[in-house]
């Protein structure tokens, strides 16, 4: 039992990275054409709606190829049921906005989920040539060839704390009150950060990270990531995000670093 | 002459890669420090400025030895005179918060200014592995060992545009408002750009990036990037920047990719 066990596991792990491939392929020839280079064919469609539509599809394909059985719930197409109780959750390019400025600041992000939530995460940057991966077996960065084990680092005073947030223009007016809230306590605020906030959160570089209006598909895989690599990723109410998705996501989170660290973001929030 | 001339501008270029190659090599080891591998003797002691200054240090230890008639101007340290009219421009880490939080967002920049302000510079950014440069013979970018032209691209109107800005924080009050004005004439903002949004103008991705409070070090060496890719480089009265670095410079810029739209920004400035 325990050896079949371990086997799936690392036939997950080589899927995931199989799958990420297979996004990379499809996205990369569309990042960042120069002027010079422009595919004239393309005129008048956006390549990061080519791009982002022609991973998920080569991902499913994939999935559909070497786990008929288990479910996908992607961005871009319709969910496909499955009988396995395990859902693939897909975000071909999670930070288009980044990727449509030529920032190397995307991420292709994948994710296996049961009944309890996701349980196996991967954030992909092609360009940079990253990938951060979590799961039962600890939280790892590759990078170059070379894996180190993520882990985030100790904060337990919010003014000591580096937070992050995709950007201002992100929030509704009364979440911004809140995230205001702890964003004037802590000791440095970073701006654009998209899915390298968690991961980077994972990584111990970033303390907190507060943002709302995210989709399902946009957080997932850091459920696993972050919390393997000892850090807490709760909703504003201060629930686990984990078992709400793929479903039942409000779109609201607040990821630490050090768990110690929760309360007084949370109190912060609650402030407004 | 002219095969003198042309033998000098090679030089300079050659010095550059050479002068961003000794600024990589004192950064690397300190970024993105994962928690397991921090080095102990440093307790205490902030990486960022351990790699800022040792950085610095290396760039002006090679300009000692190769060009010693030339004035350096830096980031870290105080300038240093010249003879030969010509002035080293250097920020070993433009964007430091992003070099905190772990980000591939910052860069170490060079430029070579004489009396008409820079006349050659170089953004490089070594953890992803790319070098802007531009110069009298154009703007290129080069990664993974393969260069390609750089061009801004056409926009017309502002309502098309992409603006890019490191951040509502770093404005005052009343630049911000000014700064407003630009944002909600245009299509997308992205914030967190640091020395990318420059780059990114260069290279076509971005159409706008307006800025305040800004040091002459982290605008030089967009001067001959920007202008030689196409694009114009002004202060937020419409002045070149060029001819007021290293010196003079009041840290507001407006750069533009598609020159045709610098009357409609500048206009939206004086607009709040």
């Amino acid at each position: 039992m325990h050896g079949s066990h371990a086997m799936n596991k690392n036939r997950d792990l080589d899927l995931l990275d199989r799958l990420a491939d297979a996004a990379s392929d499809a996205i990369l020839p569309h990042f960042r054409k120069l002027p010079g280079v422009v595919n004239k064919a393309e005129t008048g469609f956006d390549p990061v709606t080519i791009a982002d539509r022609n991973a998920e599809l080569a991902m499913r394909e994939l999935l559909a190829a070497e786990r008929p059985d288990d479910a996908i719930f992607g961005e871009e197409y319709d969910a496909v049921a499955g009988t396995s109780g395990r859902t693939w959750i897909l975000d071909p390019i999670d930070g288009t906005r980044g990727f449509m400025s030529g920032l190397p600041t995307w991420g292709v992000l994948i994710a296996l989920a049961d009944e309890s939530g996701p349980t196996l995460g991967m954030m992909c940057q092609p360009y940079v040539g990253e990938r951060f991966v979590g799961g039962a077996e600890g939280a790892t960065l590759t990078h170059n060839g070379e894996t180190q084990p993520l882990r985030t680092r100790p904060c337990a005073d919010l003014a000591e704390a580096v937070l992050a947030s995709t950007g201002p223009q992100h929030f509704e007016p009364q979440d911004y009150a809140a995230f205001q809230q702890v964003a004037t306590r802590c000791r440095l605020v970073r701006y654009g950060t998209d899915c390298y906030a968690y991961a980077m959160l994972a990584a111990g570089q970033i303390d907190v990270v507060v943002e709302a209006g995210l989709k399902p598909v946009d957080i997932a895989p850091f459920v696993p990531i972050i919390e393997a690599a000892g850090g807490a990723l709760v909703d504003w109410s201060g629930q686990r995000i984990g078992p709400t998705l793929p479903h039942g996501f409000a779109g609201q989170v607040v990821a630490v670093g050090d768990p110690t660290l929760l309360d007084a973001v949370l109190a912060a929030l609650r402030a407004a």
